[in-house]
C-alpha cells in the first residue's frame, strides 16, 4: 500500500514525513470544529460563521498538501493510484483523521502486542474506524436532514441510531434520510457497512482457517516424519562408517600410494 | 484466551477454581428472577420490589468477585485484557450465566463427540449463546419499552418477533425501540447480529476449505510420493546389503584385524 | 453424514433402501396436495377437508415411517444425531420432499459433471434447497395470513414476495406476518436466509482460496524440484551402478565362496 | 468458463471473434436509448414510439445472434450450459454490456497492473458490474412504477436510492416496488446483493487467509530445511568421493580386466 515499498519518490517521502504530525493534528482539530459546529451552533448565526471559515482553510490546507504532493510525486499515475484515501480527503477532509488513528494504534498499542496478530490489528482497525465513521456519518446526515420537511432524522440521538441500523444493514425504515446530502452520506455507510460486514466474516473465517490449517500442518508433519521413503541421519552416518572402514581395510591390504590421496 | 496458558497466577487460579460453580449458579438464578420481575410484576409492586432488590444483591456479589481478582492478578492490566467478559458482568451480570453454558458444554457434550470437531463446538456455543442473548435482550427491550408513549414493541411475543427480526439483520420495521434503553439493546443485539452471520458464514467456509483442502493434500501427497528424487526403502536396504557384503569378501581375503573392529 | 459410513446398520439400511422412493413419490404428493388446499380451496370446504384428510394420512404414514426406523436402529442415540431432518419430517413433512431433490440431483446431473466440483454441487443444492423452502414458506405464511385482521400478506403473490425480502435479509417491511404461525414461518425462513448469504459466501470464498491456494502450491512444487537437498535419480543409478562394479572387481581377485552368497 | 479451454468449437469461435466488437456497441448503444427512453419520454409520445421500435430491432439482432451460435455450436447442450449469460441476454440484451466492461477492463488496465492480482481483477468486474447493473435496475424500475397507484418510487432519484438500499440488503422500506414487473427486477437486484456481500467478504477473507498462508508457508519452509532426514549435497560429494577412491584403490590392486568397464 505504501508506495515506499514500490518505487523511491524521496521528495515525496521527505515532505510527508516533515507534514505528517501537523496535518493529523489539524485534521483532528477539523473534526472537533466540525462536529462543535453541527452540533452547537445554528446556520447563520455568527459562532456559525465563524467555525464555518476555519472549516473551509482548514480543507484549503488540505487541498494544498495533495496538490504539493502530487507535484513533488515523479509517478504521477502511480500517486493517485497509491493514494485514493489522501485524494478523497479533499472531498471528506476529517477522513485525514483516521491517519491519526493509524499513527497512535501503531505506536502504541499495536507494536506491543500485536505484532504478529494480523486479526487483532485489523479488529482494532475496524472498531476505531467504524466508530469514527459512524460518528463523522451521524453528523451529516443530521446537518442535512434536521431541517428538512418531512425529515425523519430530527435529532443527534436519531441521526446515530439511524447509522447504526444502517452500518448493520438491519435498515428498520423508523429513520431515513429524505434529502440529497443525507443520501450521499447513506450511501457512503451502507458501502461501509458491507465492508463490516464482511471484515468481520473474513476475521472470524481466517481463525477458523487458521486452527484447521495448522491441526493439518501438524498432521502433514507427523506424516512426513513416519514416511518410509525419508533416510533417516542414522542411515547415512552407517552408510559412510562402512566406507571408512572399508577404505581402512583396503589400506591395510598394502599401504603406499593410497596414503597421499587422503 | 485462558490466562492460564499465557502467564502463572496460582492465587487468581485457585479463586476461581473455588467460585466457579457457585457464581455461575447464582447467574442463572439471576436470570431466571429477571426473568420473573420482567415477566410477572409491575414496577412498584411489592413482589417487584422484593425481586429488584434481590437482582442488586447478586449484583453485588458479581461485582465483588471481579475485585477480588483484579486484586489477586499480579499482571492486573493483563487481567483486564484477558476477562473483558468478567469486566462485562459487572454491567451486565446475566452474561456469566455464559459460563453455565461453557461448563454443561465442555463436561457434557463436547469432551465426548466434538474433540476434535471445532465446527462443531462453535456451532453449539453459537447456538446457546445466541438463544440466551436472544431471549436476555427481548427481556431487556420489552421492560424498557411496554410503558413508553408510541412504542411499537408493547407485548413480550412482540419482543422476541423483534429480536429475531434484528438478530437476522432483516429488520421489517414493523417493531423497533424508541427508548435509549431499548435502542442500546437493539445496539448489542446488532453486533451481536453480525458476529453471527459471520460466525455461520465462516464456519460454512471453514468446511468448504477444509474439503478442498484435503483433497489438495491427497493430491500432494500421492505427487510426492511419485517424486523421482524421493529414495525407495528398497534402494537403501539394497545399498546397504552391498556394503555389508563387500567388507565380507574383503574380510575373507585375509582374516585377522578387521574383525575387532566390528 | 450418512450413518452408513460410522457404524454398521444392516437392519435400518435394508429398509430405508426399500422405503426410500415411495416415501419420496408421497413427500412430493404431499407437497402438491398442500399447495392445492392452499391455493384452491377455503377452509370449511368440502374440497379442503378432503384434502386434509389425505395430508394428515401421509402425516401419518411418515411419522410411521421414523417410528419404525428408530426400531430398528441398534443405537437409538446415534439415530437422532445422524437423521435430524428426518426427525423434523415428522413436524414439516414436505422436508422429506428434499430427498427426492437429493435422488435426482446424485443420479442425473451429478454423477455426470460434478464429479469433483464440490462447489457446483452444493450450489445446486442450494438453488433447489432455497426455491421450495421458499415456496412452501410462501404457502405456511399466506395459509396463515390471509384472514388475520391488519394483515399485509393477503395474496399469494405477497406472500412469494415477502419469501424474497425476507430470505434475502432485505426486509423492506412493507409485508410482515402479525399472526403467530407466520412468524414462526419467517423464523425460520430468517434462518434460512442467514445460511443461504452464508454459504454463498463460502462458496465465493472457497473459490478465491482454491485460486490461490494452487498458485501457491505450484510455487511449492517449483521451490522443492529445486531444492539442493533432494538427491536426482542419476545420483542413485550412479551409486548402486559403482557398487556393483567395486563386487565385481573384488569377485576378479579371487573368485569362489563369494559366489553362492547371491 | 470459455468454452475454447474445454472443448472445440472452430466454427462458433470464429463467428464470435467476428461479431463480438459489433454487438458490444449495439448493447451499448441499446443501455444508452433504452435509458433516454426511460429518462426522457413518455409512453405514448412520437419519440417514445421511435425509441421502442430501435430497441425492438436491437433486441432482435441479438436474439438472431444467440440463434446462430446455437446453431454452429456442435455440443449444443454444452453451448448452452457454457453461456447462461448469452441466453440471459435474450431476455435482458443490456447485460451484452457486461461484455464490453469484460473487453475494456482486460485489454487496458488488467494486463497491465493486475496480471496475478486476482482480488483486484475481481474487486473490479465487482464495481463495473454493480454499478451497471444498479442502474439499470433503477431504470427497469422507475419505468415499471412511476405510473403505479400508491407506488413510493415516483422519481428516477427516489429508484436509485431505492436501487441502494436494496443491493445493500438494508431494505428501510421507505421506498419498494409494488408491481410485478418492479417486483421481478427487485428480485434480480437482491440476489445480486447477495453476491456482492459474498464477493465482498470473500475477498477480504481470501486476503486474510493468503496472508496468514504465506507466513505458515515460511515456517513450513525453515523447518523443512532444519529437517535432520534430509541429506545435504556435501553427503553426497563426499559419499561418491568414497566411492570413486575405493575402485581406483582395487584398480591399483592389479590393473587390467577393469579398465575396459568403465
Amino acid at each position: 500500500m505504501t508506495p515506499a515499498a514500490a518505487y523511491p519518490e524521496p521528495r515525496l517521502r521527505a515532505w510527508e514525513a516533515r507534514t505528517d504530525v501537523p496535518l493529523t493534528v489539524l485534521s483532528a482539530g477539523f473534526l472537533v470544529l466540525y462536529a462543535c459546529e453541527v452540533l452547537l451552533t445554528r446556520p447563520g448565526s455568527p459562532l456559525w460563521q465563524g467555525l464555518e471559515t476555519v472549516l473551509w482553510v482548514l480543507w484549503a490546507v488540505f487541498v494544498a498538501d495533495v496538490a504539493v504532493r502530487l507535484w513533488l510525486a515523479r509517478d504521477r499515475r502511480r500517486f493517485v493510484l497509491d493514494n485514493p484515501l489522501d485524494l478523497l480527503v479533499v472531498l471528506a477532509p476529517f477522513l485525514r483523521f483516521l491517519r491519526l488513528v493509524r499513527l497512535v494504534g501503531a505506536v502504541s498499542v499495536l507494536t506491543r502486542t500485536l505484532r504478529d496478530d494480523l486479526r487483532g490489528r485489523v479488529s482494532s482497525y475496524l472498531v476505531v474506524t467504524v466508530t469514527l465513521l459512524g460518528f463523522v456519518a451521524a453528523l451529516g446526515v443530521y446537518e442535512a436532514e434536521r431541517d428538512a420537511p418531512d425529515a425523519t432524522i430530527t435529532t443527534f440521538g436519531d441521526a446515530l441510531w439511524w447509522v447504526l441500523t444502517t452500518i448493520t444493514t438491519v435498515g428498520y425504515g423508523d429513520r431515513y434520510p429524505v434529502t440529497l446530502e443525507g443520501r450521499l452520506v447513506a450511501a457512503g455507510l451502507m458501502l461501509a457497512g458491507i465492508a463490516v460486514l464482511g471484515t468481520v466474516t473474513a476475521t472470524i473465517a481466517s481463525w477458523f482457517t487458521e486452527q484447521i490449517e495448522q491441526s493439518r500442518a501438524r498432521a502433514a508433519r507427523e506424516e512426513r516424519a513416519a514416511a518410509p521413503g525419508a533416510p533417516d541421519p542414522q542411515t547415512w552416518v552407517e552408510l559412510l562408517t562402512e566406507m571408512r572402514r572399508l577404505r581402512a581395510r583396503l589400506d591395510e591390504l598394502e599401504p603406499g600410494p593410497g596414503r597421499p590421496r587422503d
